[in-house]
């Protein structure tokens, strides 16, 4: 099976976006064992939308196609694509009720707000098509097959097309594949890309089946493991020596081989498993790490209390630490981060605290303390660990490092222990 | 004259890379005032790549490619392109001695390489062609003139295509054209998408130069107002009547009309110019709001303190919240929310503070407090203001929709001062 990516939207055109959709698409592709020769960008032009969907129909036998399902008077990628596979369209009673109880929900919250007529439209439906229920938006993702080809239509946003995706179309496609790939996920905190790939060059060189690839992510390293099989027994077996193999040599460094288990929660899980509490207490991250550990659901059992103190006032107050130490070393300072951590147990009574202090930049920076100088105090059970980085990049980036180091340090202090 | 935006490469094809070149020719097009209808990606093969480049040429006046033009059997933009346009390569002395003198340096460095044989390869050009030194790498970018088509060919690495595309490409496209684009982003905040398009259903109807194109982001509309004209001062007068218009119907709802400046900038300005300091007291939200504030460079001259107060024990001692308060309505409430804001006020010692609590789910629902129920309070020099929405989606859709919130009623009840 070939698949074709198309990508619907003036603003990807206008470069407004970037098309993190394709990535996706190809990545899954990729995972699922299905080539995908060409990739496409077309606006929200209906003449050339009908000839690009065309052409892509000729030369795949599956076009995944991403934008342009919203209300308005500019979405036409469901009207072109029915139009283009002959495929009339209906409304669907269970998508309008759908819509009509999304949008009274959404009223609430915005009570100037209105439904509007064109919201209706996202209740038509291809008249042979698969309806994939949205649950965090108005416009249902499409399946149409017709003569041996296969549309699927998801809206562009990525927070509504990729639980779409991974719910509904990947088990369709699986079901559509006789050989299939399986692929397992080892993700590894606080060795860098290159440092992994030396570690395993001689396992990729010598690879056919499974496959091994490595993704960088900020402060981490993603390796995938593929096995092509027929079934997922069969793709255990092939998987399982390599997947032993890397476990000896990264050891603690693998926080998970869960595809969907986040490095956030492989931390909650781990201090749920020791009946561990946190405080956060966070300088230049603002709240960052708090964040990220409350994306976990549950995170409540463990996070007692989140702090950002961003002034001097704020870190004697809520932390204790001492006004000698601020004005001696500095807020950003070894010295500040080791009374922020241990503060934070003694002031909120969590045996553990993870604190940062640091210059995100862009201004602050000095010869001695320059911008991305960040200094991480994490305290668990009465034992300090302190540490330095300096990180590279602008605000936005040094403060992501910082917050995946802060949740590397805390891991690693916690299986220490 | 209308662009068409090739990338070639097989590692987006299989989702190792994202597309960033398309991107940021999209944008340096949008910006040049050429329109572009198309962007594909296709991969290191000949016959797929002949009929996209063909196709292309056909469709589009000028074709921007990067990637495929290294050393390597895979690399063929430059034989393929020749090829369709009817081109013949010959090779370029002045080319091939850049090469000699770049690897001879890249080999002082790396004394382990050699100067392989495919290397002289990169010496070949279209023998009409304009040759573009790379400074940054063996490839020379490439412009290849036909029977009124234009291809422009770049190395595939943004390190190398992007200085030779301002550099060289940029004035090249320059002297080819007569009217420019120039645009503005008028952003909202606090009005939904379809009301936002129904209001100015009239004026994107009725428009021509300038256009109006709406871009839906989380809890934000943006407006984008472009103009074509041969100079700024024209586009100027050609875009004011319109946003004029678009402020009348608007109003508060704007929040910026600078393409740079996000939500939680104009919060930090407008708190910096009304001299007001911010507590921020977060439950579901868990620090993403503080996070956001901080984001913004300078923010520590208005976020005094930010709490994120997960447990019944931290809003009592952290905010101040009457434990009967929390037993006879709860933690997910509008008194507690009230008195999580005006407690962070009085504890903290600053004139705002903004609260939200709220249930993300996906546990923690009832049916009288269902998931996505989200109280806030907003306090402003005494003031209290507190708001109850009903947020649709997964735990990340609802925190983010709130944290979108969060910010525009804090602005709303500055602004209502």
């Amino acid at each position: 099976m070939v698949a074709e990516i198309i990508s619907i939207g003036t603003e990807i055109l206008m470069g407004n976006i970037t098309n993190t959709n394709a990535v996706y698409f190809a990545r899954q592709c990729a995972a699922l064992g299905i080539d995908c020769y060409y990739q496409d960008v077309v606006g929200d032009n209906e003449e050339r939308m009908t000839q690009m969907i065309r052409t892509a129909l000729d030369r795949s036998d599956l076009i995944l196609l991403s934008g342009g399902l919203g209300p308005t008077e500019d979405d036409l990628t469901k009207e072109v694509v029915c139009k283009v596979m002959g495929e009339p369209l209906v409304e669907d009673p269970h998508t309008r009720a759908l819509i009509q109880s999304y949008m009274e929900s959404h009223l609430k919250s915005n009570p100037d707000s209105a439904i509007t007529a064109n919201n209706w439209k996202q209740a038509l439906v291809p008249e042979h098509g698969i309806v994939l229920d949205n649950e965090n938006g108005t416009a249902p993702g499409l399946i149409i097959e017709k003569d041996g080809k296969t549309a699927v239509l998801l809206p562009g946003p990525p927070i509504e097309m990729k639980p779409l995706f991974e719910e509904r179309v990947i088990p369709y496609l699986r079901s559509k594949q006789e050989d299939i790939l399986y692929s397992h996920m080892i993700k590894i905190c606080g060795i860098g890309e290159s440092a992994v790939e030396t570690e395993i060059l001689d396992l990729i060189d010598s690879q056919t089946n499974p496959t091994l690839a490595t993704y960088a992510k900020t402060g981490e390293v993603h390796l995938r493991v593929t096995a092509k099989a027929e079934n997922e027994e069969k793709a255990l077996a092939l998987m399982t020596p390599v997947e032993e193999e890397l476990k000896k040599r990264f050891g603690d460094h693998i926080y998970t081989t869960d595809e969907e288990v986040t490095l956030e929660e492989a931390v909650v899980h781990l201090m749920k498993k020791r009946n561990l509490h946190l405080t956060t207490a966070e300088s230049c991250t603002g709240g960052a790490v708090a964040s990220r550990i409350v994306n976990v659901p549950g995170a409540s059992e463990i996070l007692e209390q989140g702090l950002v103190t961003y002034s001097n006032e704020a870190k004697q107050r809520y932390l204790g630490v001492s006004k000698e130490t601020l004005e001696q070393y500095g807020a950003v300072s070894a010295q500040t981060a080791r009374e922020m951590a241990e503060g934070g147990c003694r002031n909120t009574g969590t045996e553990a605290c993870i604190a940062i202090t640091g210059i995100a930049g862009p201004g602050g920076g000095t010869p001695e303390k320059p911008v991305g100088l960040v200094y991480m105090g994490c305290s668990v059970n009465g034992k300090t660990t302190v540490k330095e980085y300096q990180f590279r990049g602008n605000r936005t980036k040094i403060r992501e490092q910082a917050v995946v180091k802060a949740l590397t340090l805390l891991r690693y202090c916690i299986l220490k222990q």
